[in-house]
This record gives C-alpha cells, structure tokens and sequence, in this order.
C-alpha cells in the first residue's frame, strides 16, 4: 500500500485545487488550448474517454427505444425565440452568425446551445398521428454557450453532449420518461464512472429554460464542491403548444404531445479527474478507461522477458480486457510514473523472477496495492481486479460524500457548517424563493436538489420559520 | 423476376432524376427539411445508414492506426489565413460568428469548412522530436460551406463527414498515407457500398486547396453522372512551414512534417441512393442497411404464423443479421410497397402454407426475384442471399459504368457522345490547363481524375495535338 513515487510536476492538490486540474487534463494528455478563449482540444486520449462513454450510453439509448439523428448546428432567431423562457434563458450567451460567405444574411443564426427548439420545428413537419408516438430521439454533438469564465472540461464555450429529447401522447409517459433516464444517468455515473450520485429535482429558480420540471443527479468532487453531472427534462406542453405540434389522438381528437429533453456532456471527464484523482495524476475508473491494464517488462533485455510480456498482453486482449505493453527505452521508475499520471487503473510488471515463478505483480492505481497474481487464469484474475479498483474508487467517493454532507437546522450552524467544513448541507425548506436567495447570499449556497431520499430532519424552513416543504441538498457547485 | 407492384408516389426516375432523388430521400424518411436553407435534418433512419458508415471506417481507420480527437467547430480569420491557397479556396463559401452574446468579438470566427488550420495550429504545440511522429488523426464531425445551390445529401451548407489529418516524418511515408487512405475508401465504396469506383489523381484544376496532390475516387450515378466520392491530399509541407511545424529529427536537425489529409462525407448516402435505387423507391446495399431483412407474416391472424415470424426474426437477429418483424395491422401489399420505398434488401414472407413445407419465400430487392428458401439453416441462407444483392448491386453498377464510359480521339467525337450517349469519356491530355479549360467550354466537361489505370489510347491531346501525357476521365460531375 505503500505510495511508490512523488511526481513533482503537477501542482498538489490540498495546496491549489484548480491548479492541480488544469496540471492534471494537459499533462495526462487530455487537452490542447485552442486559439479561441474557452474552445478546447480534446486530444486522442481525453477523446477516448469521450468514445468509451458513449459506446455505453448509446447502447442504452438504443436498448430503451431512441434513435439517432442528426439536426442543424444552426438555429435562426426566430425559432430561439419561439418559447419565451427558453430564449431568456439562452439568448445571452450564443453566438450569432450574422454573414455567409460575403454576404449579410437577412437573419441571424446563432450556433445551437442546445436544440429543444430545431427538434419542436422537425416534430411539427413530422407528427401526424398517436401511431407516431412516442419519437424518442437522440443526438450526439457539440453546442456553443458563451461563457465568461472558461475550464477544460467544466466550462467550455464549446462542448461535447448527448441531447435526448422525447414526445409522448401523454404527461405521465412523459414523465416516466425523465426519471427512466435521470436513472440512466444515475446507474451510469455510479457502475461506470464510480462517481456516487444524489439524484433529485431541481428548484424552479435552477430549472432549465422552459422546463415545468427538471431533475438532477449531483455528484461532490475531491475538493466538495458540487458537479451536476446530467439533467433530465419535463416540459409538459408548454413548447408543443408554443411551435403547435399536435396529433390526432385514438378519438380523433387533436392533442398537443408532452416533451422530455435530457443531456449529459464531457463536463462528466472534470467531474471523473475532481472525483478520483490524487497527486500523482488522473485515476480513471477501469470501465471508461481507454487503456485499463499497462504491461511493463522489468529488465527487458534479459531473454524471454519481453516475449513473456508480449503473450501476457496478448492473453488480457484476447478477454476484451483493453492492455498496452510499455516496451519503450524508458526506465521502470518513469514508466511507472507516466502511465500513473494518465491513470491506467492498473499496471502489470513482469520481470525475470516473475516468470521463474509463473506470476506477475499487479500494482492498483487507486491505492498503489502490489499483488502477486499467478499468471494462469490471469484474464480472470485482471478483470477481478479491475472491479476491485472500480469498488475502491466508488467507496472512497461514497465515503467522502457521506462524511461531508451534514444535516443543519439553523442559517448560523449553516454558515459555520460552509466555513468551516465545506461540503454539502441537508435544510429543510419552505419552498420560497426569498429563502433560497437568502442562503446564496447569506451563507454562499445554492440549491443542488431536493433530492428522492428524503429526511425529515426538521419541521420548519430554518430561514424563514414557515413550515418546511422539502429537505434540500445545498452547496457550493462548480 | 416480376415487377411486384408500382408504387405511384414518387417520380419516375428516368422522366426527372433530380425530383426522383428528392422523392426518394423524403418518402424513404431519410431526410426532413430544416427552416435554414441548405441545411438537412437527418432522420432516424437517414442517420442510421450514417452510423453503419462510420461504424465500418472508424473500426478500419483505427485498425490502421489512426486515433480521434475532437477540434474546436470555430477557426479565427488570421488562423484561416495562414496558408493562402487555403485561405483563397475557402474564405469565400464560410459562414462567420461575429458576435457572442451580446458583445461584438474583437476578431470574426468561421465555422469550419474544413479543419487542417485546426489541426496545424495543435502540431504545432504538441510536435517534438522524430519519437512523435506519425501524429495520425481523425475527426467525425459536421463542416459548413455556404453554398448558392443546395441539395439534400449531394450539397449541404452543412453536411456530416470524417476528416483524417496526419503528419510524417518523410515525403514519402505522407505519399504512402495519402495513397493507402484512398485505397480504404475505394475498398469501402466496393465491398460495403456496391459502389465501384475509378481511383485516380486530381488535375492541379481540381486540387483541394493547398494541397500538392490530391487523389480521389469517382463513381457513376444511375443517369452518368459523376459523384466525387472521397478525396485523399498530400500537401508536402506548405501548410507545416506557413504554421511553423517543426520536429527534431534523430540526427538532432529541425526538419518540417509532411502532411496529408483525407474526407468521405454523408454526399455518399447521396451516391448510394442514385447508384442503386428504382422507381420502387431506396435500394440499400445490405452491409450498410439499418434493417437488412424485414419478416412479414402473411395471413398473420391464422394460428401459428406470428410465432412462426417471431421465430424466424429472432433465429436471423441471433446470427447477426439486421432484422425486423412487421406485424402491423396494414395489408401485406402495402408493407411490400413501404419495405421496397425503404430499400430494405431482402424481405421475408411467411405464410400458413410456408410453414407448412418448412420453408420461407425469399424477395430480393435489387432484382426482385422471389425464392423459395427451406427454415432449416435459414440465417446461412440469409446470408448468403443478402450476399448475393450486394454482388447484385455491385455488378449492375459496374456495368453502367463500363457501358457508359466512352473512349474518345477527338474534340468533335467527345462532344458528340457527350451530346448522345453522356457518361464518362475517356481521352489523352496534355497536361495544360488550357486545354482542360477548353473541355469545359466546349464539352461541358470536366476532368473527374487521371485515373491509376491508364491506357494508351492515343499519342496526343486531341484538343491541342500536342504530346499526351495522360489518360483523363472526363465527365459531368454532380
């Protein structure tokens, strides 16, 4: 269990948290600066982390009845101003193509920033009957929103996101619908992230624009900062009626559908590095990982290592298990160093004596663990490891998220709680706006969610004295 | 070998090709228009045919050792003009952001045309020494090109495509790349599209811009047309000099990489349709078909049918064939007539007297030749059927091909089968600009390649007398 190895070139983590990630995407090799402020490149290996959780997700999607499609990057002013909360809720932070080519456009586009409003104008040139129903669609792209202040990964004027968006014949399906997927999300981020989630609803003062409801699932970082790592829409009617989308339902009477979108980004690859990394680099959950098991002969050059390296490699793909060997000029110590900051989950040595003996030793990234492992059955082996690093890494987080949630009764112990602490508080709440601002502005909290599991940790909202409604999970989020 | 059935809906092909081809990508539900001219929605079974693509290359492309990475869909007017072929090539036809929010930006953004300026600009922070390259990259995205005329699939303002882009330590590692990508389009075109393709160089006229060479595959539509169907370039090292790409060779000297680039695009969907498709509708080859096998029961209320369908579909899905049961209320005919719209290769009837024999009655859809196929073995038989439209296709395609490529001696002879016959003719050329100029005027022409295999038809350019230096292909070109 012994930490074999102090990388010096990244920030520590304790010292400067932010520091430390941005050390962590360039020097793992996740990330390029683009010339435009807050545009990143997501290099070959932060990409693959990208095309691993698609191929699950997709899956999914697909296994529950979405399709693909694929709609225009651009949307007119017109169509985002269709449904009143939604354009005051995005129009301020697109960009607008106003020329193509050399000449003026008559109307200005703006780069999607997500796509409710090209999916509304498509349903209403396709929906004729309830035998259309429900069109569950999916997209896979990037949407532009013009931030201020930009990160890697977690506040990007660009992004990589899936964008589900759904028309069903009734509310309840609907409905049904938006929790199914804030599931998905839910059992996505915590089987193959190892990420623990607090799903619940959302406040209407940080719904989504337009949404009647809009569900959460909030996940807290290294540092207990809330990340909210997918959201889950339920738009009633409101933008069917607003772009007049109807079907002739069984009755042959004309009804207006009900409207689910939901969305998860490349925001989830910050919250993975915030959630399981340490001072040696990234920690990768072995489900996403692109690389999960490297190879490293020890003293290479003595005869038969690197051909024993080389089959044992061979054996590990051959079970599906995604291995690299290091055979690279590099020392040991480096190699163990590079392959440590871009957090491969576990590393094989094999060296002479290891082979004279017929096992390997297998190093854990998430805790620095050494077993010796016997190199028969060592497929099955590996992939029971992998789980462990999966556990490991899943109950650390689980663990530091239990800790640093505490159920407060009053503003003052909620301020002391903040300052002191940090992490996430459990209040009851009356449900009022007032009192939500209030613990912004007082105490430096929002309203992550009033989450499914609920406590009743007190009668009364501690803010006003009115009689509490909810328990509400609060936090400081990124 | 019958004719089953007219469906009326749809033009005929062989009175307006261009209204066909609309017909057939709105009625097949491949296509919806958006609000914004020039930009295509595509619906889920239009992306479906995408995905099948993509699935193929990507898993080819990484095979060959290239990795995905994801650039930034804007690019600054001072990066775009670094390399001025390029800059001259597409500045004209880009769409700008100008704006973000509500701020004016200090400097216009493009949406990409195409990404090699992207890519220049990352090598150009991450490039080393000799131990970093080949840097071999790929990109799926969507590109803008505001085009004056537009069509669904054949020209988008925006459309769907992957772009390869690579550096090399040497001319002649970029040469080999540029050439083995179009090898992997041309077989991708052959064995997955039915699509034969004449592989060969651009003329300097027709070169991508700022490429040194630029190579391509042409194939022929149903009406002779010519479709550009992946393009491959070399570019030396113009563009690694204008962004200052430099790598430390193993003899310690600063050299510049050699660079290609390569793209294939959802226009091929476009080719697919107009090579292979009838006046029925869509004819998908069956190795990129969505659904490559539709059961429908006949008579499906008689006891036993549906199981028996259920069966069969379920038999066919296990083997890994793409299939689906139609067991909805329509009549039999008119699920044939929507199957064939849809191009779905193979269709399965069975019936009480079917499953009575053991056996199914298979439909091709490239010929409509009805077979009797026993249930025994059925996914082998199925197949090999599927097999059978695929070398269908290919071999009907190809002859077109053949039969209407013309050689020609003379200007007056390449006008006149133009005039008559059209298709591709093949001719000598000097290798002057001039005379390629004169075709266009005067034969409406254009060189659609330099193709691999030449022949000697002649010794001089029929245009000027002068010696030939190649033979040319030559056509109308969509």
């Amino acid at each position: 269990m012994a930490k074999e190895k102090k990388v010096t070139q990244i920030t520590d983590m304790d010292q400067d948290f932010a520091q430390w990630f941005t050390d962590v995407v360039v020097k793992a090799g996740l990330i390029d600066y683009s010339g435009v402020k807050g545009f990143f490149i997501l290099r070959p290996y932060g990409y693959a982390i990208w095309e691993n959780i698609q191929s699950i997700l997709d899956k999914e999607f697909k296994r529950l009845g979405h399709e693909n499609v694929s709609m225009p990057v651009l949307i007119p002013e017109s169509l985002l101003q269709k449904e009143k909360d939604h354009v005051e809720g995005f129009a301020p932070e697109v960009a607008w193509v106003t020329h193509g080519g050399s000449e003026e456009l008559p109307e200005r586009l703006c780069i999607r920033p997500t796509s409710e409003t090209l999916f509304c104008e498509h349903w209403s040139h396709v929906l004729q009957s309830w035998r259309d129903l429900p069109m569950k669609y999916n997209q896979w792209c990037s949407v532009l929103r013009w931030e201020k202040t930009t990160r890697p990964f977690l506040r990007g004027r660009e992004f990589l996101w899936q964008e589900g968006h759904t028309i069903h014949a009734t509310a309840e399906e609907a409905k049904e619908e938006t929790l199914q997927m804030l599931k998905v999300y839910a059992d996505f981020c915590e089987n193959c992230l190892a990420m623990p989630v607090v799903p619940g609803r959302k406040t209407d003062k940080e719904k989504f624009a337009g949404a009647e409801e809009t569900y959460t699932v909030e996940c807290m970082m290294h540092d207990k900062k809330a990340l909210q790592s997918g959201t889950s829409h339920y738009f009633g009617d409101g933008f069917c009626r607003a772009f007049d989308i109807q079907f002739a339902d069984k009755d042959n009477t004309l009804r207006y559908p009900h409207q689910t979108s939901w969305g998860l980004s490349t925001r989830l690859i910050g919250g993975l590095i915030m959630t399981h990394g340490d001072n040696n680099g990234l920690i990768l959950p072995p489900r996403i990982a692109p690389v999960q098991v490297v190879v490293i002969p020890i003293a290479a050059k003595k005869p038969g290592v690197i051909e024993a390296a080389e089959e044992l490699t061979a054996k590990l793909k051959a079970a599906g298990i995604r291995t690299k060997m290091d055979d690279s000029d590099n020392s040991p110590g480096w190699k163990f160093a590079e392959h440590e900051m871009r957090g491969i989950p576990l590393r094989i040595e094999l060296g002479p004596r290891d082979i004279e003996n017929n096992v390997c030793v297998a190093v854990r990234r998430d805790n620095y663990e050494k077993i010796t492992v016997p190199l028969d059955d060592i497929a099955n082996s590996v992939s029971g490891l992998l789980d462990d690093v999966h556990n490991g890494l899943f109950a650390k987080a689980k663990a530091n998220l239990d800790s640093n949630t505490h159920p407060v009764h009053s503003l003052e112990e909620a301020k002391e709680v903040i300052n002191t602490k940090g992490g996430f508080i459990k209040m009851m709440w009356c449900g009022d706006l007032d009192c939500e601002l209030k613990m912004k502005e007082e105490v430096g909290v929002s309203s992550r969610c009033i989450p499914f599991a609920q406590e009743q940790i007190g009668d009364v909202c501690p803010v006003c004295g009115k009689p509490a409604k909810h328990m509400v999970i609060w936090g400081i989020a990124y």
